[in-house]
């Protein structure tokens, strides 16, 4: 698949290229022979190869571009070249660099509250210091005391018996040049010699399905190396609830899948630290997010009551604990910082969510929406935010659906219906299920085609109307009727990929839950559709998903579509801001503690709109037939 | 031995008792028929037995005078008779008791400040609470939050993964009834129940030699059990300095010293549970004292180099440490407190003897002198506190003196001498050995019959004016010229126990350097004798030696003896104090702060002193065989 970038120049002209998904606008600007400049070579470092978006889709934007734009920019749809790839066709036009260099940045010399941008403050600092052993007649001091007196006044006294134990060989090694690491007030670290300029960083999402970890570097915010793959805790069940039942009061079995998830990120620590060739020891600050469940499970904490009404978490507060006391051995010299829960499902992950959409400052009511198998909903403005959690389910993620898989090779993600049905499907390979993706995408078309109604009911057999092609996929097998999307003999299985009655009343359940979270909200803060300023879908099946079709099934509300935008994965993204900066971290804090929670269960309406919200968009085919037998 | 006791009626009369060295003046009055209330059993919980001491040597005051009389009233010998032993014939008169009663002082009604006694103010609280579940439709809580609603406001948000691992359980246990101890701002131990009366704390001093530890009732201050023994690292070097060789840039000999110390902590820790019946879980606070090398070793603090010039400390801070942190697995909710050091040597057991003496708010100039393998010398006023360590080496110990041995059954302890020698044996059991107070005692009286001279020369064979019997015991033998205490017929060994000229150099060594440390104070003070308005002996050595001797020998300047005073031992008490009274260990950093160290090597006169110090009072043979000659 390829887009048409048309770079616009101040003059009115255009140069164009054409660009892949892998490509960036910097790339279509050296394709269309555009001179966008890249003093940092192309990492996000600097703000040489700013450009504005003028129209068309782009991938949403990254943390870089926050951090060197400020998100004032990033809203108004400017963008790093370097970190921006396109979405579909798009245009978009060069902008002069702004005065300051991507050094300045580093160095500290912006004021970076007054510019919007992030800024970098994590809290580890490394100080150079020259020290010397006590000396003098009386020497009324001590070897730490020779070092605590080439730090800051704020830096306490005391430190950690690891650390103390170093102290004498250190303070007389090179000669008393050692390097100190703090963080706050804290000393977490002892170094011979200087180390300054190697200062790192993780930000950690885990998601009941997935775990994404990012390696920083704290110095210079860049991203050094992405590391992720499955929560292996998945075999011990799918979603939120399983896996709380799994655990729920057996102490071994909880210490199983604390086991699993620590061994997990001490694996991923040390992978992306050997990536970018950096030494775990340098590791001093991690931020961990994730949904209430999975932030108890990664401290050790019983998850029982979580999965009892009315579903209060442990503890809610912004912790911060050594990595030696969870443990977490790979990186052993870090600080792990959890972003707080607001209450019940609603977790560390949506806290990143807001931190990094920044739906705090709106002026604007705007929603931000994490699908998941869980889905957090969030609405509001500067003035007042409410959040509530819905259980949609593994549906969206092909669990419980007949043909259902994730979003992989072959499974189909796209549909389109006219006279037949045309599947897109991942890597252009043989069809071998549907994803979350696909399933919303097919029911949305097969809506506009009447393959289904209103109600989700599929197509009786003899009703007319319907190609011959369509007709034919249409048929009651062993597992109930079933609409065909692809043929066995064009498969890369041996028998059809088709989606049945009950795929679809599964998907019914999953996108009501979303839908009536965000309805709920809406209704709480007595809004209107059109008061919704902006829809951001965040997460990383957000992503994927069909706008058009989404608003089409009423898995999101009825906006227009360009008021719906993708976000990409927020989470992670908010976890790095709180990695990089301690302004970031304690805002969540603050955050937590100002944001209306929902209990959609407490709700007496819910039940009803829940209920309503099981439909999709159009007429029945009772109505159908009426509307037919009175015109 | 028996001792009398006069105890005075206001109207002149007089009621007398005999008693022994284990019994009180309490028992006194009660074989005398005086009416002396004990309300609270005589435990030392109350003041009912209050007496004040007219005249005659009693024990040294405890913890138990000072916390119920004050500090003011037992400077002017208020003594609780319970706790009060006699040290020879004393008359005593039984004073009213104070209005308030015992019970009054442990429910904190009255203002320890004013009343000038000890505040119990340990830090640990234990609070009672009723918690509830998390309740509400939107419960914006936590469990954890449920708990600390009930806390005071300063209590720390964040508690131990150990303790957060424990609220969801407990928190449904016993109907939220729970007890939650803290000390200072932190949560330290949560548990089902009512627990409040069951808070115990531990003191303990780690000397060279031995160590002493008491379990207190952090509630009434009551003490419960005391425990103690030989420091097992004994095997390793017997002074500091041996001690110190051994484990010097070698850190498994210094983590071999570290396990041994932990052990034997445990092992009292326990062993002081078990007799006062109580669970080591609920011991809270452990304070520890000792010198700089048994401190640093406590930590497994290198201590290489504080065994070289200039002899820094490590780290002089006031440290809290959490037991499991150490680890002290026996006491595993505990804080582990460490006293300050001041400087060098002047460790944190010379802190504890400070807070013991208060010797920081004295009106007039006092000094205190801990005597051990390293004697320390504090001399001073409220104005300002100076200090000093002087390495008197083992002698003192009975180490390398020929017949030395520790002050046990069978020790020499007291000589007298006559037309013939007279010795006192512990346990009056045939003499095996002699210990320091005996070997004190012995030259000082061998100074007076004229056996050794002011030089410590043993008088040679020949010279006239000697008893037969006297004569008789001076000779030279194998290991050089002696004097025999005890025959071999009258000893409990098949020899002569005897003082060598060699042993009477050890100990001018040790004891001039106890005796320069003090006159070095006093010169850098610039004081005369006469300005020393007391001379306090610290340590459980300086308890045993006799005052006079160690005047006539120069181990002690020349005061008039009713102003050199017995203290105990300073150090176990000042520990206590530390542990039942935050205000006292808090105190002690800033007094640590403020006390000038005198590093006796780095003074140029203290060569010339040290050697003068050597000497003892009186003439030299020369000099009486000139004054013989002259006159």
């Amino acid at each position: 698949m390829t887009f048409s970038i048309a770079y616009h120049a101040p003059d009115g002209s255009q140069l164009r290229a054409e660009i892949g998904a892998q490509e960036t606008l910097l790339d279509a600007a050296h394709l269309a022979g555009v001179a966008v400049d890249a003093t940092c070579g192309g990492r996000g470092r600097c703000r040489s190869c700013r450009v504005k978006i003028l129209s068309g889709q782009v991938s949403p934007p990254t943390l870089q571009d926050t951090l060197q734009l400020g998100h004032e920019e990033v809203q108004e749809r400017f963008r790093l070249a370097c970190q921006t790839h396109a979405a579909g066709d798009c245009s978009v036009t060069a902008m002069p660099p702004k005065a300051e260099s991507g050094f300045q940045i580093l160095s500290g010399q912006v004021d970076f509250a007054q510019s919007g941008r992030l800024q970098l403050d994590s809290g580890v600092v490394k100080h150079l210091i020259q020290a010397s052993t006590p000396q003098g007649e009386h020497h009324q001091t001590s070897d730490l005391e020779e070092i605590l007196m080439q730090l800051p006044a704020q830096i306490e006294r005391q430190v950690s018996l690891d650390l103390l134990r170093k102290v004498p060989g250190l303070l007389r090694k090179d000669k008393g040049r050692l390097t100190v690491t703090t963080f706050g007030s804290e000393v977490i670290d002892l170094e011979p010699g200087d180390t300054v300029s190697q200062s790192y960083g993780m930000a950690f999402d885990i998601g009941t399905t997935s775990i994404v970890g990012t390696l920083m570097d704290l110095n210079s915010g860049e991203q050094l190396a992405s590391v992720g793959g499955l929560n292996p805790q998945a075999q011990y069940g799918g979603d939120l609830m399983s896996r709380i039942a799994y655990a729920q009061f057996d102490e071994t079995k909880l210490s199983t899948l604390r086991g699993k998830i620590l061994s997990a990120i001490n694996e991923f620590i040390r992978e992306a630290c050997e990536k970018a060739g950096v030494s775990t020891d340098r590791v001093y600050k991690i931020v961990v997010v994730g949904n209430t469940c999975m932030h108890h499970v990664f401290l050790g904490v019983d998850v029982s009551y979580v999965g009892l009404a009315p579903y209060a978490p442990v503890v809610r507060d912004l912790l911060v604990y050594s990595a030696r006391e969870l443990p977490l051995k790979a990186a052993p010299n870090a600080k792990v910082c959890l972003l707080p829960i607001v209450a019940g499902f609603v977790g560390a992950d949506t806290m990143a969510c807001i931190l990094a959409t920044r739906i705090y400052e709106s002026e604007q009511i705007r929603a931000l929406v994490d699908i998941g198998t869980n889905g957090e909903v969030v609405m509001g403005s500067k003035d007042k935010l409410y959040a509530c959690s819905a259980p949609a389910g593994p549906a969206l993620e092909g669990a419980q659906i007949r043909h259902g898989m994730r979003g992989a090779l072959g499974a189909i993600e796209r549909v389109s219906i006219d006279d037949d049905v045309n599947c897109k499907v991942i890597g252009d390979a043989p069809a071998i299920g549907i994803c979350g993706s696909g399933l919303i995408d097919a029911c949305a078309k097969m809506l506009d085609a009447k393959v289904i109604d209103a109600n989700g009911l599929l197509r009786k057999d003899g009703m007319p109307g319907l190609s011959p092609a369509l007709q034919e996929r249409l048929f009651k097998g062993e597992s109930g009727r079933q609409f065909v999307l692809v043929h066995k003999e064009e498969s890369g299985k041996d028998h059809d990929i088709s989606i049945t009655q009950a795929d679809i009343r599964q998907l019914q359940l999953a996108k009501s839950a979303i839908y009536s979270g965000i309805v709920m909200l809406r209704n709480v803060m007595g809004l209107s559709n059109e008061q919704i300023d902006e829809l951001m879908l965040c997460g990383g099946f957000g992503n994927y998903i069909n706008i058009e079709s989404s608003v089409k099934i009423r898995l999101l509300p009825e906006l227009p579509t360009e008021r719906i935008t993708y976000m990409g994965n927020a989470a992670a993204v908010g976890a790095q801001m709180a990695l990089l900066s301690e302004t970031e971290r304690l805002r969540s804090f603050d955050l937590a503690q100002k944001i209306e929670h929902v209990a959609l269960a407490a709700m007496p309406e819910f039940q009803d709109i829940f209920v309503e919200g099981m439909n999709f968009t159009g007429e029945t085919f009772a109505e159908q037939d009426r509307r037919a037998a009175s015109s």
